[in-house]
């Protein structure tokens, strides 16, 4: 996986936190490494605490694809939630090391055969798509941002990619349409083989010629910090696939179940801090309450 | 089932429509006589068009409870879609003869078993349940006018009632809190047995002792007119729940899963013209495709 990582400072309706380790590396690897092996590639600055990587590592996240860029500071983000969790403003972004991220992948990593690109610039992302000439399944993910200033490349970017995951407000904008279950199937028709449009606390609906269907979010009444859930989402998801090792219609809409479950606890304390307490097992756990909700 | 019908006027990004069947007794007992035989309590004006009763009666809708008040007109209400479909703007309200509503239920009513309570003023819906002492599961709806302005009233119901069906927006408003798990079970701890949240377009969220759980919206790509989505969830609900004669956990998640159906198909046309055209069996269908849809 290819993407930011960050140090972030959230204000929610009941807390405020700086300095936490987030980004979408972070999150994303750290929900994938549930299910397989991880190869990070990101930049940080030379304030980037050792203790994060060493987090990492501890899940046997392979961090050779992180670089320290002398000189730079690490990228920052701060946001604030509104009282309803769902939606926030993005008061400050520094993007400092990530600003000459430039990925040049380790040999080793060239090989992968399952390839997530973070919401970087679509640019970007297609020069990391090059260097992984033997991957079966790519997928991205994509912000606002590119979809306003860099539309060209984000349409070129689309019809390289197997699979496509944004939010529902980018599907909308993207799109101009306003009912995501076209939207979806508008994008799709843009290049990649599936689309996920993530709903935040709605849950996620998926995409592909022959299929249209929702899952709902799971239900926690402890909602803390709802920062990572989306890249968590995808981490669970892409993590879910490489371990199964294919990408069926079955396996994925199981991956999307995992995606969402991951997603459930990360929502449920800042940062890492709830996925660093569990294992492979409480995803288990949770996810035979997901079924038995969804079995009627 | 007690409640409003009305004529209105509904303005979507798209279109315009004057003077529609509308009302939530109109959605919800069409929805709901899929199921089972309704009797509908409502009052109307002498402008309301016969040819309405007749097309309710046409589905085994017992109307002897729709008064009509000389000199009256009928309820009327306006308003106007934002461009996403999920949140409306009211334009206009005239009560008219619902002003003057004050049921008293035709003698074969008061053995009902089923009653369901739409948002009409709390101390009318707890008149209405004084008269039909013998109803096995009483479930009402409400409305922020009465969380605002009535709400004494309104706590005095929901120690009366076995089930509340309300939107999150009101159950945000009634609890205070934004959290929509906590704010189900808070509700719940005022006194019904269950508590049903709508999300619209994002499903549904029931309540009980034992039991938290969501369940998405049919994705249809067809999204007319939203109007009544809720009183055909609730009608579907009710009516399955008649049908079935129990209420056990089991009955109750299928019957949020045909209520879910019931608005799926409601929101496809204005008024009741995309529920005229279908069959017990288009409900099944489409029920098969969300069963599939959840099953991974």
């Amino acid at each position: 996986m290819v993407g930011a990582v960050a140090l972030d400072s959230v204000e929610t309706p009941s807390e405020k936190r700086e300095n936490l380790l987030g980004g979408s590396a972070s999150y994303f690897s750290y929900a994938a490494s549930y299910f397989t092996s991880v190869r990070l590639v990101s930049a940080v600055g030379d304030d980037w605490p050792h203790e994060h990587t060493e987090l990492l590592q501890s899940r046997n996240i392979d961090t050779a694809g992180l670089k320290v860029i002398p000189g730079a500071k690490t990228f920052r983000w701060s946001g604030k939630y509104h009282a309803d969790m769902n939606d926030r403003d993005t008061l400050d972004v520094q993007l400092n090391a990530m600003e000459q991220f430039d990925p040049v992948l380790p040999e080793e990593y060239r090989r992968c055969r399952f390839l997530f690109l973070a919401n970087d610039p679509p640019g970007l992302q297609i020069k990391v798509l090059q260097q992984c000439p033997g991957a079966t399944l790519t997928v991205a993910d994509t912000m606002d941002l590119y979809i306003n200033n860099q539309h060209d490349e984000l349409l070129e970017l689309l019809g390289r990619i197997d699979g496509l995951v944004l939010n529902d407000s980018e599907a909308k904008l993207l799109t101009g349409d306003d009912n995501l279950v076209r939207a979806g199937h508008a994008i799709r028709e843009l290049g990649p083989r599936f689309v996920v449009i993530k709903k935040g606390e709605h849950g996620a609906m998926f995409f592909s010629r022959h299929e249209t269907y929702v899952l709902p979010a799971f239900p926690t009444p402890n909602v803390v910090d709802p920062t990572g859930a989306g890249d968590s989402f995808a981490g669970g998801m892409m993590g879910y696939l490489a371990e199964q090792g294919n990408f069926e219609p079955k396996t994925l809409k199981k991956a999307m179940a995992y995606g969402t479950l991951a997603a459930s606890f990360t929502v449920e304390d800042f940062s890492l801090d709830r996925l660093e307490k569990i294992e492979r097992e409480d995803i288990e756990q949770r996810m035979r309450k997901y079924r038995q909700m969804l079995t009627f």
